[in-house]
């Protein structure tokens, strides 16, 4: 499929995607106050949200709840507060990372300065919690407890995963097989971004068979997983082959910030031993003393290696397996709600952005 | 009062302090994951709640339970997670203000790096949410739900007033009122110390009279405020002439950080406008050009124009007020919990260290 083939095809889907996530975003930006202090905290946060991404997450939590027969507007407040934790995420991780792009703009903590910037994260999570104790709509007590405890485990899951993949720079492990790198991608990308979006919709729609027992959330588990891996490793993909553009990021930021990504692992772990101290020399170096023509050399090695086809061989193995386990999982849905999963699958991984 | 006297008058007082601190660490420590991921993330988490100080704000709020007749065994998990609260904002606070000493030792930031450090502080704020929907003991959901309300505030005061802070550094502002101070000093500080701690120990000792409106929580306001000012200002005055064996962190470190205090507040009120600009260009430099004999030019600035004494006649005027406020909200409690009272507010003005 071509490039153009995947967009006109997609035109319907991309639609129903951004409709979802602007329906989030503004929701979301209806509870964030307009008050003092503005120019240091509410007025930056306003600005970060207005100026957020396609809204994924909250669109895959309401398709899921309009895949199991649910009401969209109930599904919304969950919806908000999970671009909103998604927010507080990407600021915190972009200082963590020290990265410098973001949605093709300099990060958070470029315009307002790293100290601002952890306050307002944390301002976000905090007011996270709040929405969700304040307003989830028209939930019952029992299941508005089952949305806290969901996001509770979204938050305990994003965090370790966090510390993993931190633990690993900081170390500057280079053993890194891939159970590992799946395990932090599982913990830091997959339950946020897929898995407890599917759960938590499918809990708005049908409360009382996840009372009883008759809906089991751990089914959306593996799904979430296979589909997360596979969006995380493309995502990284994109960091090296991408168009900074249309990707938003600078290519080759990755390498640059020493993030242990599927293809450096794999690089890692085939490349002669020369080589290979001539990597962890590189990525033991304070981040300052990396220069470009390393970073090419590393991306030069990785392509000599086939890393880069590894990594999207494997994110495709990993999108069937997700489409295997999608089919039993969704087969009480309509034909509208499905089509929409199975072109949210296949951009995942298709996507160039 | 010499400094012996008051060391020797508060000898009980120090342990019922400490006794209430270390009950509350205890409880706390008791829920912090043991597992994995350790080395990153709940390793150094328990070793920096091990580490930490005296416990005021959970003695404060223990102490305030007892004077109003409760169980202290009621108030132990909601002081527990107050203290894991104040422990996730001075890991966040000190890689904000960029500062290098916390309880006589290098900040977490420099032992475990900034990324990690902003993480566990994360994780701490999601943790502290988790405990106080999983367990906050014997309360009814009524009582509990107004507790989590109670800390809700406190997150969303102190982390607004965190902003008021840093965005006066950021602005490298010189016209801070003695009002734009105690204002922020009561969002960033009184909340979360002294305020809600009271708050908190009143409505979990006596829940029905807070249901029917006879106790009215925002009778502690002004004490709290009034308190909390006193100590804040106090601690600043530390900063500039204590000693760093026993204060713990590095003496002037807060005129490096260009920490908005009163003193400095005063100071640039009363300088002629060579000094002020002087004083101006020194807080507009980068952190790293900022030098000891400039640092120590500030200090004795402040000495000649008497902005030290001017700091601790504040204190102790508002010290008064809070005795004044203290005695129609303490009255019907017995003369052992008025008297930890007493001591507590004499030893937060008084306290050298």
């Amino acid at each position: 499929m071509s490039k153009e083939q995947i967009t006109s095809h997609h035109t319907p889907f991309l639609e129903t995607l951004t409709d979802h996530g602007n329906k989030a975003r503004s929701a979301l930006l209806d509870r964030i106050p307009t008050g003092e202090p503005y120019e240091h905290l509410y007025g930056p946060m306003r600005s970060f949200i207005q100026n957020s991404g396609k809204g994924l997450r909250p669109a895959l939590l309401m398709a899921t709840c309009n895949a199991f027969g649910g009401h969209e507007e109930d599904a919304l407040p969950s919806a908000a507060v999970l671009e909103l934790l998604h927010n507080a995420f990407l600021i915190h991780d972009d200082i963590e990372d020290i990265s410098d792009f973001r949605r093709g703009k300099p990060c958070l903590h470029h315009e307002i300065g790293v100290p601002l910037a952890i306050n307002l994260g944390d301002a976000m999570q905090a007011m996270a919690l709040r929405f969700l104790r304040q307003d989830l709509g028209r939930l019952s007590a029992e299941t508005g407890a089952r949305v806290v405890a969901e996001f509770d485990h979204l938050l305990r899951e994003s965090i370790e995963g966090q510390a993993l993949e931190l633990g690993m720079i900081r170390n500057n492990a280079l053993d890194v097989e891939p159970d590992d790198y799946l395990l932090m991608t599982l913990k830091k990308t997959c339950w946020y971004s897929f898995i407890h979006p599917c759960r938590i919709g499918a809990l708005i729609a049908r409360p009382e068979e996840v009372a009883s027992g008759r809906l089991n959330l751990d089914d959306f588990n593996s799904f979430g997983f296979f589909l997360g891996a596979a969006f995380q490793i493309q995502d990284d993909v994109l960091n090296l082959i991408g168009s900074k553009k249309k990707y938003g990021k600078e290519i080759g930021g990755d390498i640059y910030e020493g993030k242990r990504t599927l293809m450096l692992a794999r690089l890692a772990n085939v490349i002669d031993v020369v080589e290979r101290d001539q990597l962890e020399t590189y990525l033991g170096k304070p981040r300052q003393l990396r220069s470009q023509k390393e970073i090419d050399w590393v991306i030069e090695r990785m392509q000599a290696h086939d890393c880069i086809s590894y990594a999207q061989s494997a994110s495709r193995s990993l999108l069937d397996a997700a489409r295997n386990a999608f089919d039993p999982l969704f087969r009480n849905a309509n034909e509208k709600d499905r089509k929409f999963f199975l072109d949210f699958m296949a951009y995942m991984v298709l996507r160039d952005v």
